[in-house]
């Protein structure tokens, strides 16, 4: 059992917890709580931290399983407390592997993909908003520009309920160059820009990819150029724009819309 | 100038910044940045506080517009500091005071109104972000039932990006009650819920209410026998839930796209 605060692996716990730069770097990320440790694909776990308490309601067979691959760790109460970045921690967590998926897998699909792209998007929590949107509304995966919030914060994690674990996403040094390459492959490329056509004015059945700008600055000049189309969500009254994940929410599920009365 | 910590006012601005009964007992409340400053209504305006160095640049109109209506604090650049609450204060924040709205204002207007329900939503930025979607969708104004958030917690109060001061809300004692006066009115009231019809088949032209229930549980037992409708937003893969501002964002812009093409 794990019973001080200085140990190493709890160290590095709290390292993968607080910083991107020790996520990529061992290429791991941390969730909390029952639900996202039972529900990470079994490839990806790496290893589980429970606290006594928490190990004394788990079931018999969830402890065995774990205790076989040699990835249980019984951490005393205090220590599980320091681990935790929640504030009501459960008792439990995961290490997991960060998966790496190609460009073949979110947009080789023979169905029409639905793609989104993220340009610098900076809130955590819209990130992760917009993985559980996009798994919702059907699309086939996420392309995300370098400079986007990290996925494997905590807090995005948490945001996208799980889909971090089904809906594949890349994240790319060049999104202009990702978006030329989708383009060859026969994607049309509509941008969100306040002064587009109305979005519901388009025809979104076939291969999509939305390109979502940065909350404060919206997309970059480059990356509209990159654009088929300019699309914007009609606004009344005097708001300047909407919530990125809201945005981004509206035109996938008027693409999904579209292709259920297709 | 306010040179002190323990002043008086400073102290009262961080109960009203902090707790929502501080915000209810004196019907106050706190906005920062310059921007939120600004744009709020002169009527509501009570008092300004601006750091040292943020006097240095506000315009002279501006200043003497203050001095004149006497609500100006100079504040010592410390004292600023420990009033603020955001990660990067600008040195300025201002008190208003909450406006009063009716049903009338929100229900009465003659142009098939579209109204949001909030049953006891929890997450400050999820109402933030259904005010300003609101406005921009063209809805009429926002019910909440006395358990939902306070729209004027600032996380809250910034995530509306000003809608709080544009669109009107009514935090209503018994949200079933208010709802059943709507439909006295003529509205058709459409419950989110999993079960219900896919949200698309349905015609919002005419007077609308639409239900969001609570985060975790959705929306009670007792306000969905109020619904007329059930409606879903139907999801793919494994996702259980959309977030309560996405699902919101994606009901009322259905609503709106009716609209403009009626």
């Amino acid at each position: 059992m794990i019973t001080s605060t200085s140990n190493t692996q709890v160290k590095n716990i709290i390292q993968l917890q607080k910083t991107t730069k020790a996520r990529k770097k061992q290429g791991l990320f941390v969730v909390e709580g029952w639900k996202m440790c039972r529900e990470m694909p079994k490839e990806w776990l790496q290893s589980v931290y429970a606290s006594e308490e928490f190990l004394e309601n788990m079931s018999e067979q969830t402890r065995r399983e774990y205790e076989e691959r040699g990835i249980l760790n019984r951490v005393a109460e205090h220590v599980f407390l320091h681990m935790s970045q929640t504030k009501t921690p459960q008792g439990i967590l995961a290490v997991g592997r960060q998966p790496v998926y190609t460009l073949e897998e979110i947009a080789g699909g023979r169905d029409a993909p639905l793609i989104i792209a993220l340009e610098d998007l900076q809130d955590p929590g819209n990130v992760g908003t917009i993985l559980r949107t996009a798994e919702a509304a059907g699309a086939a995966g996420i392309l995300l520009s370098r400079q986007s919030a990290d996925l494997f914060n905590p807090k995005t994690v948490r945001a996208t309920m799980g889909a971090v674990y089904r809906l594949p996403f890349l994240y790319v040094e060049c999104l202009t160059e990702s978006v030329q390459e989708l383009k060859r492959r026969g994607y049309t490329v509509y941008a969100a820009k306040m002064d587009g056509r109305p979005y519901d004015e388009k025809d979104y059945t076939k291969k999509t990819v939305f390109l979502i700008g940065n909350e404060g600055n919206g997309l970059t000049a480059q990356m509209q150029k990159e654009a088929d189309e300019a699309v914007c969500i009609p606004m009344e009254g005097k708001t300047e724009s909407l919530n990125a994940s809201v945005a981004a929410g509206i035109l996938m599920y008027e693409a999904a819309r579209q292709r259920r009365r297709k």
